[in-house]
């Protein structure tokens, strides 16, 4: 028996998230189905994260544990053959025993895209946050620093019974900027809790149309309110661009 | 009554192409019920070409006879409102009353977009042609100096009965770019004959393959013979990318 680490690339337009549910697509059915028809084993699959409805993966890591000998790059290609082509597998490799995609994972990055233009764009429907206002993208990155740094984010958080425990975590970078009418939002921790990015960019969209101020930011962590944040932006403009691992 | 010139965008992914055909659903159908639906008129829509099904428009353009004394900035506003989210109106003006979207037309430019990678994109699925093998750039570059000009493209054209008359088109130019994972072909020409581009790529894809000389593509294009050139990609890749009046 191996275990291995697949990572996986996928267009979450079409999914209810990654994690298997009654009545609905999720992108962790479809991925165990095709390795199972791929291996004949029922294994038990290991992600790094949950991905909420509509929100996409550029790197998604799931770990199994196989007894089926096929050789990694084998697998990478048996199942690219049968998955939908929306999800991709890039990478297969062997790694420890110990490895777990969600315990070993020591941080996280998710970019946040905004197409900000009057009329929005046939390619990018699904792939982009629209926002037709003007952007103020030096208040936004200058309330973008106050996130950095170990906080009690609860005020950023959508309560929910998946959420318990600590609500600290540690913003290692966020960055801003502009490519032609792209926004892209890049975040980097150790961990997130649930809808953190996309409360963090509504807030940061409500502070550039000049109805919070950047400084407020700090009162607003300090509140642990979710009220005082902004609203929960949608999940179209969300991918877990990359995982971290020792 | 005016003489209105619309400015299209469109995802060709869900239409059989752009002309209104029995059983299939087309971009000119979908555009036609939206203006029916904003102005209550039955206008007769001209456009600069037709595109074939997949095939995808960053401008296309079309002018209309309008007796409705919408202003254009509302026309526009009204249409984005009614169309599907993959087709979008960027820009409406006035034009003179002899201005006729194809026959004012005085050059074309295509984008071809290949990507070049083991491994396909779910997020480009449908907007490019996804192509394993290596790609060999000097050659497909060279090739394609030899397309520029005016030529008969008899062999780089599928015979219908839409084509009719002189095969003579004139190609301004003809350039060939990567940008990461990504080659872009473009190609600007006074007009193009039917699948021309698709066969021009296939050709050189061809050349790439070795199973080709650059300096073929002379003797291919004198021989006006269909049978020497490439296959015709897929349409998927496929751009109307600028539309040029005088």
């Amino acid at each position: 028996m191996r275990n291995l680490l697949l990572r996986l690339c996928f267009d979450g337009k079409n999914y209810h998230g990654w994690q298997i549910q009654k009545n609905a697509t999720s992108v962790q059915g479809v991925f165990q189905d095709s390795l199972r028809s791929v291996t004949g084993e029922n294994c038990e699959i290991k992600a790094c994260s949950r991905t909420d409805a509509g929100v996409h993966a550029r790197e998604f890591c799931v770990n199994v544990f196989l007894n089926h000998r096929i050789s990694c790059g084998g697998l990478k290609m048996a199942l690219n053959r049968v998955l939908p082509r929306d999800i991709v597998v890039f990478d297969c490799a062997q790694v420890p025993f110990d490895f777990h995609a969600r315990y070993s994972c020591v941080a996280k990055e998710y970019v946040y895209k905004i197409l900000n233009t009057p009329v929005r764009s046939p390619f990018l429907e699904g792939y982009v946050l629209h926002y037709w206002c003007e952007m103020d993208l030096a208040a936004i990155q200058k309330s973008a620093s106050f996130f950095v740094g170990t906080h009690d984010f609860s005020s950023f958080c959508t309560l929910d019974s998946r959420q318990k425990g600590d609500f600290r975590r540690t913003i290692k970078s966020f960055l801003v900027t502009r490519d032609e009418d792209i926004v892209t939002i890049t975040v980097k921790a150790d961990g997130f809790l649930y809808n953190m990015i996309r409360i963090m960019v509504g807030t940061l969209l409500k502070i550039s149309q000049k109805r919070l101020k950047p400084s407020e930011i700090s009162a607003i962590l300090e509140a642990k309110n979710r009220a005082l944040a902004g609203p929960t932006v949608r999940p179209c403009g969300l991918y877990l661009n990359r995982v971290f691992y020792e």
